[in-house]
């Protein structure tokens, strides 16, 4: 499955920025060695439930040690029997688009 | 923490409904003892990590038994120390708004 | 349609709370006389596309107000002739669940 | 304002596809000049909030054209003031990452 996550601390920075929180979650996901890439809104993270959960969960866990508060929005996009999605949805919707 | 959950099958029936398979997914919920609300978009679920990510996976498990894919959504609220939430967080919204 | 949406401002007040500004949005939503319901995580709004996006928009202007940044997380269910969903689609599942 | 967008017709093709609803989306959203990212989860589009939600109603509705439901996801990060953020965001965490 593929899981698109986005982890935000209750409180930013005197600046408004949630950066240093954002790159030690992304930080765990990148040691994970599963496969991932990052965008501006969510880091997407290919895999079976488990791993991937673990992962989640592990990153949850470094933005709370430094925030009270932490909200987490996750979207998954589970079809068993699939495997290097992360590249291949992208690339059937380019192909259709004529890029 | 406070999970939103909301899972779909990748097919509705021949009439757009997806009824069997999200209430196939809220039965594993209501089972789980944790604390729900159930509402029109999302099912909410009260508890530990652990303890809500076993139910999430379970009732992800249910939807994949009769759908080649699916879709999950899960928003989290996640407050360490803090737990009674489901009602508290609804009744200080609706104090502040004088009901 | 009915849609899910939830509002958080960047930056929650010393305690960690965000009910002010979650009560200002939810008070955009009750004034605009659409059908909605106030849960732990999510106001749910019911309407047409035009309607409910310009009851999510002030929303958000007022919690922007306050905030510098602000978080919008927004699920939506559009069925192009169906109404009253938002309690049709908890009662088809109750029914299925016994309940 | 930068927003994450998925919309995903309530049903796949016979294989479990979503591919076609999704690329006729994301031509919508190459077609309105705005600054955009596909990635496997989501389409991220960057602008104001009127030219960004209407490149969404327009997406909506071509996917509505051929599905008689639809799910739509949409996360935005409003931040008044600062724009090419689709672009810097991912910097600032790459450069904390040592990336």
């Amino acid at each position: 499955m593929i899981v698109a996550m986005s982890i935000s601390p209750g409180v930013a920075d005197e600046t408004g920025s949630v950066s240093e929180a954002v790159a030690a979650a992304v930080r765990v996901v990148k040691e994970s060695g599963l496969p991932y890439e990052l965008n501006s809104m969510f880091t997407n993270i290919e895999g079976e439930w488990d791993e991937v959960m673990a992962v989640v969960k592990q990153a949850v866990d470094v933005v709370t040690a430094v925030s009270p508060r932490v909200g987490l929005v996750l979207k998954a996009d589970i079809r068993p029997g699939y495997d290097g999605q992360m590249t291949a949805k992208v690339e059937r919707v380019e192909r259709l688009l004529g890029d």
